[in-house]
Parts: C-alpha cells; sequence; structure tokens
C-alpha cells in the first residue's frame, strides 16, 4: 500500500472507476459506484473522491488523476477541450488542476475538433493507452459504445473523428420504443445479425422503413424475440458503418471497449473485409491514466 | 341530442377521442381524455367508455364504432387484421362486436401486409375518411405521426403501405437523449430545417453522424436551441423521405394529420418538387368512422 504512486478516475455521464496504482502502472485498489456526473451536483464531487478514496485505505497525500465527464461544463470543474489535430501527450499537459481541494486532483481535457463539430471526453485517454502500450500505433480506433467514436490516429495524434449515436439508439429502440415489445426477454441470433448488417450495408436508405418491420414482423410473421433484438442491433451497426466509410476502406480497426459489443463489430467487419482486433476498454482507461501522470510526474506534489 | 345515431371512437395507444354523430356525420357532441390503450387493462374499456357516453347524455340505446388500438391484441377485444389489398368498404364489414356489452360495440379491424411485413391501427380509417369525402381518390396519402405511414391508394383500397418511426424518434432524441440538452426551450428555424432537409436528401447515409453533430454544434459553435431542433426535425424527415421514395416520385401526396406537422412536410416536398395538399386528421377519422357506420347502418341493433 505504500507503492501507490497515483490514484486514476475514470468519472463518466453515470459510472465512477476509481484505481490506486503503483508508478509502473500496476493497480493495487480499485472501487466503482453509480456516481456518474449526470446524479451529481458540483459540490459532491470532492466528497464521492475522498469517500471513495477513504474505503481503499489511502491518506491525503495521494494525486489523483481524471479522465472524462467530470472535466465538462457540467461536470466537477472544466478541462476546456484540445483540438484537433491532438498530440496525446498534450493530454497530461492540459490537465486542470481543482481548486480547494487540499489533495493534486487534475482532470485531463476532452478533445473538439471544429469542423465537422464533434467532441469527446474519455476516449482521447483511451486511445492514449492504447498508444502507452503500442507507441508507434497509426490507423484507425473504434470506440463502441452509447456514443460510439470512430478515430484516425497518426504521429501520436488524433488527427479527425466522428461519433454515431448507436448505443443510445439500441437502448432506445429495445427499450422504450414500439419495438421493446417485440424484445422483452434477452436473447440473441448471429443469423439475423448478420441478416440484418448485410441489408443496412446493402441499402442503407431502407434502414428507416426496416426498423418498424421488426415489429410488424413480430405481430404477423414468425420471427422470435432474440431475433428481432440481433435484426435492430444489426440494422443500427450497418447503417453506423456505411456512415462512417472513410474510417475502416484502408481494411483495418483496432477496437476498444466492452468485449461482447467488440465481438459484434468484429462480425460485422467480417462481412465487410475488415481486419479487426478489440482491446479492453477499462485496461486503455487505465494506460491512459498512468501515461498522462508519467508524462506530468514531476509537477505533481504530494 | 335526440337525433344522434352513433357514436364514433378514435382510441389509440396514449388518447382516447369521442363523437355523438347524427347519421349525415353531424358532430353533436364531442369528448377526450388519457385513457389509451397503453393506460387500460383489459376490464377498464367498458367502463371508460360508458363513463364518457354518460358524461355527454346518451342513452343505453346508441351504437358505438371506434377505430385504434382498442382493436388490438392488447388492446379491448382484437379486431383481426384485413389483408392488403384491403376495399376500404370493407373496414365496417371486418369490425368486430364486443362481447358482454349491453350497447351493441363494434371495433373497426386494422391492415397488415405480409411482404415487406407491415400494420396500421387507425390510419385506415383515416384514409376510408378520405375516400368518403372523395370516391375516386387515387395516389399515395402520408400519415405522419408517431408511426408515420405511407400508403398507396387505388380503387377504393389500400395496395401497399410502409412506416416509419420517425416521430416516435424525434421524441426520443429532442426529449431524452444527449441532444435535449441542446433543445431545452422550444422554437424553431425555417432556414435550419430546409438545410437539414437537404443534407439527408443530399446524403441520407451521413444521418447517423449528423445527428451527434447537432450536439457538437451546441458545445463548441454557435447553433441556437431552435436550429437544433428544427435541424433534429429535418434530418429524420428527410431520411425518411428517402426511405421511401417509391412513395412519392410520382410527385404528388396527400397528407393527413396535425396541421403543424402537415406544414413541415409540405415544405420538405417543395425541396423534392413534389406537390402535396393535408386535410386535418380528426375530420378524416370521424369521416371514416361514419363512412363504416352508414355501410353496415342495417345490422346494427339500438
Amino acid at each position: 500500500m505504500g507503492d501507490v504512486s497515483f490514484i486514476a478516475v475514470d468519472w463518466g455521464t453515470t459510472s465512477f472507476r476509481l484505481w490506486a496504482l503503483e508508478a509502473d502502472g500496476t493497480i493495487t485498489a480499485a472501487s466503482d459506484g453509480p456516481f456518474g456526473m449526470a446524479n451529481l451536483k458540483r459540490s459532491d464531487f470532492g466528497s464521492v473522491l475522498e469517500d471513495s478514496i477513504a474505503k481503499i485505505g489511502h491518506g491525503a497525500d495521494v494525486p489523483v488523476v481524471i479522465c472524462g465527464m467530470a472535466g465538462a461544463a457540467q461536470g466537477w470543474c472544466e478541462a476546456p477541450y484540445l483540438q484537433t489535430p491532438t498530440p496525446l501527450h498534450a493530454l497530461g499537459k492540459g490537465a486542470v488542476t481543482v481548486r480547494g481541494s487540499t489533495r493534486d486532483v487534475r482532470i485531463l481535457p476532452g478533445v473538439k475538433q471544429m469542423s465537422p463539430a464533434n467532441v469527446m471526453r474519455g476516449e482521447e485517454t483511451q486511445i492514449a493507452g492504447l498508444l502507452h502500450h503500442h507507441p508507434d500505433f497509426s490507423g484507425t480506433v473504434c470506440l463502441p459504445g452509447t456514443h460510439t467514436k470512430w478515430v484516425r490516429v497518426a504521429d501520436q495524434s488524433i488527427i479527425d473523428f466522428e461519433t454515431c449515436m448507436t448505443g443510445e439508439q439500441f437502448a432506445f429502440f429495445s427499450k422504450t420504443s414500439v419495438l421493446s415489445h417485440s424484445m422483452i426477454v434477452d436473447g440473441w441470433s448471429d443469423t439475423a445479425f448478420a441478416d440484418a448488417v448485410a441489408a443496412a450495408l446493402d441499402d442503407p436508405t431502407s434502414v428507416p422503413r426496416l426498423l418498424f418491420a421488426i415489429r410488424a414482423e413480430m405481430l404477423i410473421g414468425e420471427q422470435s424475440g432474440a431475433e428481432a433484438r440481433a435484426r435492430l442491433s444489426g440494422l443500427l451497426i450497418g447503417q453506423e458503418l456505411v456512415a462512417t466509410r472513410p474510417f475502416w476502406d484502408r481494411g483495418n480497426v483496432t477496437l476498444i471497449g466492452a468485449s461482447k459489443l467488440c465481438e459484434l463489430y468484429l462480425h460485422a467487419f467480417d462481412q465487410l473485409g475488415i481486419a479487426g482486433q478489440a482491446l479492453d476498454s477499462e485496461a486503455m482507461t487505465v494506460a491512459g491514466l498512468v501515461s498522462a501522470y508519467q508524462i506530468q510526474k514531476e509537477t505533481f506534489h504530494a
């Protein structure tokens, strides 16, 4: 416990994850909870952080590096966006120190792209983590999730990126919309997924009418709930792939995300002849925070 | 009050509207309330209907004709779908009489299309209303709403149709999704709407990424909330128009819907050189119920 150099935090819209780390990046303790930005007042952030650190038993002298929505305008303390093209080593330098904290707490900035307008907070740290492990990486990174990011990386920098709200749309269609009546029970069909991806790739303009057809097939056809859920996912991911073609048309994509979701993207990539490899998002987040800490280590006060 | 021939009811998923009518279709009283199918148990339908009729002061001898979701499998009493191509005069004949009611209560069927699978409940009655007023009508009808229908009508029949979930998606994106933070206040911009329709028509595959751009433009650009809302609407309607091209490419569409929504579609039609005319959905619903009643009048018992 005496070897802990700093605390790393991934502070998102709905989730909070914390790790105690040695200088070389070894994790010695971890904690998480539903303390996302959306559930907190600005004045709550400090005590949530201190309570979580106390729970894993570390004192007031350990510095903290945070990434994610805690740095948004409506978060704890705004860490202004860096603009593309963004060298990843600039994340640590662009960090904002939280005033009024006895502990040295720094929040990493997000990244913005002026035209076409786009923003990210959190994903840039995962990409810094990828470069921490593979300093010579160059190519396209896809980070599937609530708001899936497609990012071109070269020269240790984020060159440009796009966002599709595929995860948020899947949650809406499957849990809230009229389609939710067709997928009350969990379940999956690889065939239905592949067919739907193919349909969206073949004619992406048909997706708006194929969505309601999922409901109609349930009412008058033979479709199962598992097929309905897989079909919805395939239509949305297929539609996203068509929208982001310039990012993958060189044929190789590195995925950073939850393993089950990455698997779906890998299946869709197969249909397009894209080579893909998946990396764990939590590991990349921690590596990115370690990288930001190490670059700025001399400047932290304990 | 003595001249009332029957009660017409439009019983939807979230709403309930009732009219007392003379034999020629003249409305003598009306009532409505939030008694949609989604808020009711099956055993509630009868008392909701009787309470509403009592409120406008009519006795147990007046027959009732209902259209909409009350006839769905999860509604009051299932009125099985008629299959396309569907002669509109068949709606009255296909009506199902509610058992156990002292009053003669009939629910009109919806319409299903086997391939591609599709269903409607309520819109078929509005189209019957259009034919009641214009018996020789032939062409495409668009009924914008939660689930927008595009319907080809010929020979007094529904030939085929498509559905886009445009209204439900607009509600999700503007009220629940991350985009909702960009449109907290109501407001509108005709220019932003027209630009977004044009962008979706020009490259429909870009819509999945242009949606999140609405949020990004708000965070780092100059876009107003009014522009954000109009842009969302334009992207979704533009995307729907591309998906339904075979329905409007002959250049003339009759709209049945809420007047403000129809106006938006008419603006988008202008951009495509489509001639359009809008009819009020409530008037068409009543006319359709009158038509179904008149065709079957001799069979009703009072």
